[in-house]
Parts: structure tokens; sequence; C-alpha cells
């Protein structure tokens, strides 16, 4: 997507093949800052400490990852062992296995000499496949605001969507998930209205959806994510969008934390309650929501928060008593009876087995 | 209750009769700040801006307000426009007006010569009854934590309560409404762990209960605001109980924004959800909650935010991206059927108009 004239993307291989340019997402909204890559230690920490986060885009980094550290050693222990190390940065997201497995089964048929170059270009794949699906997915999701938008009547009067966290083209290498059906319909002209959940406790809506719906000209406001049932009461949302991690064969979305409660709002009042979701994020393996394993993140992200201070400068500030601890579930699990459908790369789907085993894999 | 070995109220009237001390809720967690008010203007903007919030004292408050506005004129004229005003601060919680209407009432047969010492007499009956129907919750929900903790069977594991915002003894003179039992309970010697949610976007939660809970030694953990459905799930909560702004007389339940969505997760999970609920605050003129007059408060609220920087300074900081809006509703409407009881002073009744009609008023 552009910033200020300027094509950018969360990642990008560097052209001598020794690096990835990303962007540090934790400086936004505030400051735009790019880091270099250059090692799998690096991808590992940067994926850790979300430097850059988003399942689709932590599937690309992981390759990317991957293929660095075979131009170290690419004998088969050295590419269980990097795999397995960069499969362990974070565990909730099945598109970091995904892409690792991926990548792992196809260089076992390669040489040795030839594993790190193979590698790199199957990273270089999975980044543009990525692309590619998110802007299906967009073209799905668009048929159903357009739908909404006629349903509606008043062609001057705006959809109004509502989305919860990131999963815009920050969480992946271009487009979004969720966002890629707003940015479709905005190019388009159809009149759009995003609300957008701030995502305590990481502020992902309020950072960068926000940033990114601003950079491209897109209305929207922020509000707290205690809000989205209210207005959902007061008829004020025509639709919600929301990304995933990880769907279950039986149809449940694992997501950002909270996203359950917007599923309840949704379904309570009548409002279509939508997950897209590239096919890299189904994992049939998992019978049901109840597996997927949930990351319980650092109690420092509820107890303090990053801002920028009256001088223009980034400064952190403790929110809650010295005397008082914090959980920090990062995810929960939407059941599937919640969920209206599933916008894939190959179509809106119903939230069932049957449908997710038809997918084309 | 007591601070550091204090015995505190949010609330004072001073002896002379010409002022009330207040704690400045702005500056907690951080620093403790009392405030003196000594006009009818002074609580006007302390209750507008929240130096006090929490509908039992802002009813308190008014009615106090009104006494320091009859020292300076009592006639009829000066009663009802400084009622007017004071009734004016906020539109949402019933109290307020409530309040008023108690006082201009009785002041009405009072000489005007009279009416200053009257109302300031008034204004003490009110806050010493909070006291005594908050005690009266808190006995009646003490019950019903018993009674949870004697399912449960294992005396030593605690009841897990979560509660949102700050019905605490911030909110009214003194023990609060949903604390109430928390803290009758603690005293009694149950074990108990209360999930308290951070409550977006001015933080009651995370400012407030937890200050609140850790001057008492009740063990608790802030979360995010998105944790609660989640911590449901997992059976990791055993009741929620909250307070409420205006209750209507069907049993709609009108408290700070999000209650809705834990109220829906209460029900998705079949985890009790009680509403604390002084008499004071049902307004039976109103037949549901659609009526309830629901405060849009500044978007500032939700893009900027106050905390403690490194160096002990509480400065604010701005969250979201200079070209970014926000919306701000600041209460939601709890459907009475997602409402398990409401605890009240005289009991623990259904939220059902026959029994809240049958309330003793």
């Amino acid at each position: 997507m552009k910033v200020q004239g300027r094509d950018l993307r969360p990642i990008r291989g560097r052209p001598g093949r020794d690096a990835v340019e990303i962007i540090d997402q934790r400086a936004l909204p505030h400051r735009l800052v790019f880091a270099t890559l250059a090692t799998p230690e690096d991808v590992f920490t940067a994926i850790r400490d979300m430097w850059l986060r988003g399942a689709p885009l932590i599937g690309a980094a992981a390759a990317y990852g991957l293929a660095l550290a075979l131009r170290q050693d690419a004998g088969d222990a050295a590419l269980h062992a990097a795999a397995g190390r960069l499969r362990a940065a974070r565990p909730t997201a099945v598109n970091l296995a995904w892409a690792l497995d991926r990548c792992v089964r196809m260089l076992q048929g390669v040489p040795v000499a030839a594993r790190a170059e193979r590698a790199w270009l199957e990273a270089e794949a999975i980044a543009e496949e990525d692309v590619q699906v998110n802007r299906r997915i967009g073209e799905h999701g668009l048929a159903l605001l357009q739908a909404v938008a006629a349903r509606r009547g008043d062609p001057s009067s705006p959809v109004r969507v509502l989305t919860h966290c990131n999963a815009g083209w920050l969480a992946t290498v271009d487009w979004g998930t969720a966002t890629a059906p707003i940015y479709l319909a905005h190019q388009a002209g159809l009149p759009l209205h995003v609300w957008v959940d701030e995502t305590r406790p990481r502020n992902q809506g309020a950072s960068l959806t926000a940033w990114e719906l601003a950079q491209a000209g897109v209305p929207h406001a922020v509000i707290a994510d205690n809000a989205g049932g209210h207005l959902m009461q007061r008829g004020e949302v025509d639709l919600v969008i929301v990304g995933c991690d990880r769907v279950a064969a039986n149809g449940d979305v694992c997501n950002k934390i909270g996203t359950y409660l917007k599923a309840l709002a949704a379904h309570d009042n009548g409002v279509p309650f939508y997950v897209a979701m590239p096919t890299s994020t189904l994992d049939l393996a998992l019978a049901d929501g109840a597996g997927v394993p949930i990351e319980n993140r650092s109690a420092r992200e509820v107890t303090h928060l990053t801002g920028l201070n009256e001088r223009g400068e980034v400064v952190e500030v403790r929110l809650t008593p010295a005397a008082s601890g914090a959980a920090n579930p990062a995810f929960d699990v939407t059941p599937a009876r919640l969920v209206s459908a599933l916008v894939t790369e190959h179509g809106v789907i119903p939230a069932r087995p049957d449908a997710l085993r038809a997918l084309p894999r």
C-alpha cells in the first residue's frame, strides 16, 4: 500500500538475499521506522517481540528467517533446528508452522548446496502468494460490502464496518485480510465508515489499523473495545469483519483477545460477523477451538502503555497501581456458531467442517 | 474504607457546612489528592469533569452542591435554578436527579431562612443512607459469594469474581455497591480473586478498583476489557458483579460502556451475572433501557491517556494517529434477560418489572 506516495510493504527481501527489511511496527503510529533482519535470530526476536505481527506476516517472515539460517548451514540437522527455533517464536497463529512446514517439506528434496537459494525463493513465493490471496479475499469481501450497500439503498450513506485488532496490510505482506475488502471498496468509490476497535492491551487497532486507514483516506473512528456492542445495539454497525490466527476443522476461530465478545454482540443484534481467512490459517489437524494454544503475554503489556507525550517523544507510562498484577491472554476462540461466514481466497464459505474440508489445499 | 490506616471517604461535608472535601479521583492510582469544593459551581465542575464519579457518589455530591447554593440564595427560583444546573452536569446516572428531586421536594415545605441548613442535613442524610444501603447490599451479596464457595467445595480455592469499571467505595460514600460483598467476604476470610476489567477509555478499573483492592489487600489482577469472555470460556470466572447508573422498570441495566459485552459472555458460559443496585438507581418512570440518555464524552478520552512516566510524573500521551478521530459513548444497556439478579439493599431480586415495582421506595 502507499504511504505518502511511497509503495510500502511490511516486509521485503533484500535483493542480495542476505537480509529482510521490515517496518518495526512497535513505533507506529507515531514513527515510521524500518529495521533490517540479517540473521535467523534477528527474525526470531522480531517475531517474538512483535516488531512485526499478524498471522500471514509472521508466516512469511519465518520463511525468510529459515532461508537466512540456511546461508550458514543447510544440512538436515541445521534445517530442522532452525525451523524448530522459528516455530517457537509464537504459539498461536498456525501460519508460522504452515510456512515452515511448507519450506522444510520442499527443501528435504533439494541438495544441501542449493537449499539456501531455494529457501529464499520459497520465502519470496510465500510472500507473493499472500499478496494474491489477500487480493482475492478482498474481491470476495467487496461483494459482501456492495450487497450491504444495495440493501441499505442510500448510495450516499456509508457502509459501517467494525473491525478488531489489525488484520490490515501491516499484518500481511500486502492488502491485509479483513481490510482488503475495505481498501477495494474505498478504491471503487463505495462510501465507508470503519469503527476501529482500539484492541487493548497492545492497541493494534488504535495504532496500526487507524494509521493504515488514515494513510489510505478511509473514514474511520477509533473506539474503546467496550463500545462495539452498544454501537450494534443502536444499529450503527452493518457488519463486522476480522482476521484470524487459527481456524479449527469445525470452524471455530482463534483470533485476537476480545474477538469473541464482538461475535457475541453481533449475534445478539443480527449483525453479520465475517472472518477473513486465507487457507494458510486453517488447521484441519485441530478438531475444535478448545485445542488452540493461547499465548499468555507479559503483564507489562496491560500495566504499561506507550504513547506520544506533548513534546513529541514516545514514552512509556504505567496505568495501574504498583501493587496490582495483571493477566494477559492474547487470543480467544469464537465458536463457529457465531461466525456468519469465512471470507477465503476461494470464496465466501460457511464456518462448517464440510465447507472447510472442501477448500482447495 | 481505610487507606494506609486512615479512614477515608470520597466525600465529606466540612464541619463548618461551607464546603465539601473530596478525593480528586483523576489523580488515582498514582497520587492521593484531595480537593475542596466551596461553591455549587465547584461541585458542578467536579461532577462534569469527573473529579468524582459513580452514580451514588454524584447523587450525594449534588445534594451537597444544592446546600452550598442555598447559602447564597434559598428562594424558590434559586432553588430550582441550582437543582437544574447540577442535574445537567451528567445525563446518564439517575441518582443525580434522584438526590436533587428528593432535596427539592423536602425543601419546598421549609421556610426560606431555614433551607440552607436543612439542605445540608439532607445531603448528610443521603450520604449516611448510602453507606448503610451499600453495607446491606454487601451482606446480601456476601451470601451469594458464600454459596459459590460452598458449591465449589474447596475452601482454599478462591472464589473468582469479575467486575467492570469501578462500583467501589470511590463510586459511593463508602463500601461501594459491587465491591461491598467483596470487602465483606474478604473481612470474613473467604478467599477471593478479583478480575478487574481495565475499563477503557477512562480506566476506572485499572486505576480505581485496582487501587481500592490493593489498599484492602484483596487478591486481584487487572485484565484488558477484551479478556473477560475468554476467562469465562475457560471456567476461570465464578460470577460477575457490576454496578449500575440507571435501571429501567423492566430490569434493563444501564452501566459503564462494555458491561453489555460481559453480560453476553456470562450468559453464553452459564456464569451468574449480578448487578448491585441501590434503589436510588431505579428509574420506574423509564419503561426500558432504550430510553436511557447515553452520555457521549470527549474523543480525547479515547485518543489520549494519562499515566506515570519513569520519572514518577503523571503525564498525558497520545495513542492514536493525529489524523484519526474517535467516538466515545460512555454507557451501554444490558437487557434484563442477561441479568441473573439484582442485589439491592432489600435483598436479591430478579430483574423483572414485578419484583422492581414491589421494592420499598
